[in-house]
């Protein structure tokens, strides 16, 4: 059975800002680490996958609601849910909580592209990352 | 006249990745950089608008389109204009181009809110700050 | 017994630059997340510190010995052996080796010092952060 | 005339950390820009040195000495001298200064080492960048 993703990350002094609270750019980090943990669960490590298969993920898009603030040593989960995955992106949503309450702190949508690293052009998934990424389509599409 | 803010800075290694181009969350700083020297060309700095003022922008919701990358040695130009300011948010739009051919890399929609420090609930924009935002209003809705 | 203190993490694209590895500024992002693990598994959060303690710490100085690049990827673990507790400074040494096979890609020499936040100046590390950083003491002092 | 280089740079959100001050690892990022301008000063461009020369520079060490912490919106200048060039190694001192007062905020001294990216090996240092570096040795040594 599918399920999303979960990752589970903290928040260190790095992550936060002069405002007391986690950088707005800093849940883009949180993010794409959860993703490469969704492809190293399926044996996919981004290193081997540029050098042998010659192809690397690109973000697209991403839109991001900051929905309440994370802070200092707050324990986070990433929770990951891919949308579609098509022939050469791959569409999710990617939610941050805090791990104490499950409290929504930003919300991501984001597009990713699969770019042949010899000239940067858009190709098409390998198979075993399809499936990987397919193991977490939660709601299949009516 | 109103025009758009142009804001210039540079791609370092700090911004790059190991797939050679500028991390994705990184855009965001450079937008931040902007927003910034939006304020302070307008007499604001931040720091003070929190002690005198008792408020502070927090960054509602952003958007990227992520078109070419940018990478090592780049002379960036972030181009922001202001949409609309309302009572307590305001939106805007900037595109990070690189400055040798104007090529468009990323394009931001962002929404900004204005918080009083004291209990983090939205506040009217300060007059001196929405002057300084609408300076930067370049097409007036119809 | 006392022993070096042992902390895992883990090098994502954020963390390495258009060289290909990690870049040389984030070895001290590491090593602070380590150091903050020190203190929260003696049951000391450093924000709770801050609120109830009125005190924090501050780097005085740090010392890096860059022995082999860290690549994307790669397993870490950050070795925190402190040297000496002072009244108001505390002395370390941090190693960041690869987990795959121990090999030492970096070095730190650390020295913190315990900072009164109502007026920034030195204070006398409280007795609970003493006894937890105390704990990583490996050799005894002749 | 050899004169230190001068570099000015500003603090962002980005920058600080939720103890409202500059987060110390992010010195390195500052120091490693005025570097790259070191450099581009004298027409020499670090993708282009990796593409043409084949060759990078690494940082081999570097010790930090925290003087008084930067603030949000501080202007910065950060000052570099080098020691000496050696055949494969450059040795330099780097201050970074509160631009409005010159106050002294961190003191770097680092020393790179030029490798040949084929191999990663030490390699001599391009006469080319040899000259741009020796510029800015102020002081001869007796």
């Amino acid at each position: 059975m599918n399920a999303a993703h979960v990752f589970h990350t903290r928040v260190y002094y790095e992550d936060t800002d002069a405002a007391g609270i986690v950088y707005y750019a800093n849940y883009l980090k949180f993010a794409e680490r959860a993703r490469t943990e969704i492809l190293r669960e399926a044996g996919i490590v981004q290193r081997e996958m540029a050098e042998t298969m010659g192809v690397a993920f690109a973000v697209r898009s991403v839109s991001v609601d900051y929905i309440r603030p994370a802070r200092l040593d707050d324990a986070l989960i990433v929770e990951s849910e891919t949308i579609e995955v098509g022939g050469a992106t791959a569409d999710g949503i990617q939610t941050v909580r805090r791990a104490e309450d499950r409290a929504e702190l930003a919300r991501l949508t984001v597009r990713l592209a699969c770019l042949r690293l010899a000239d940067g052009r858009p190709t098409r998934i390998p198979e075993a990352v399809r499936a990987a990424l397919s193991r977490h389509i939660v709601v299949t599409k009516p």
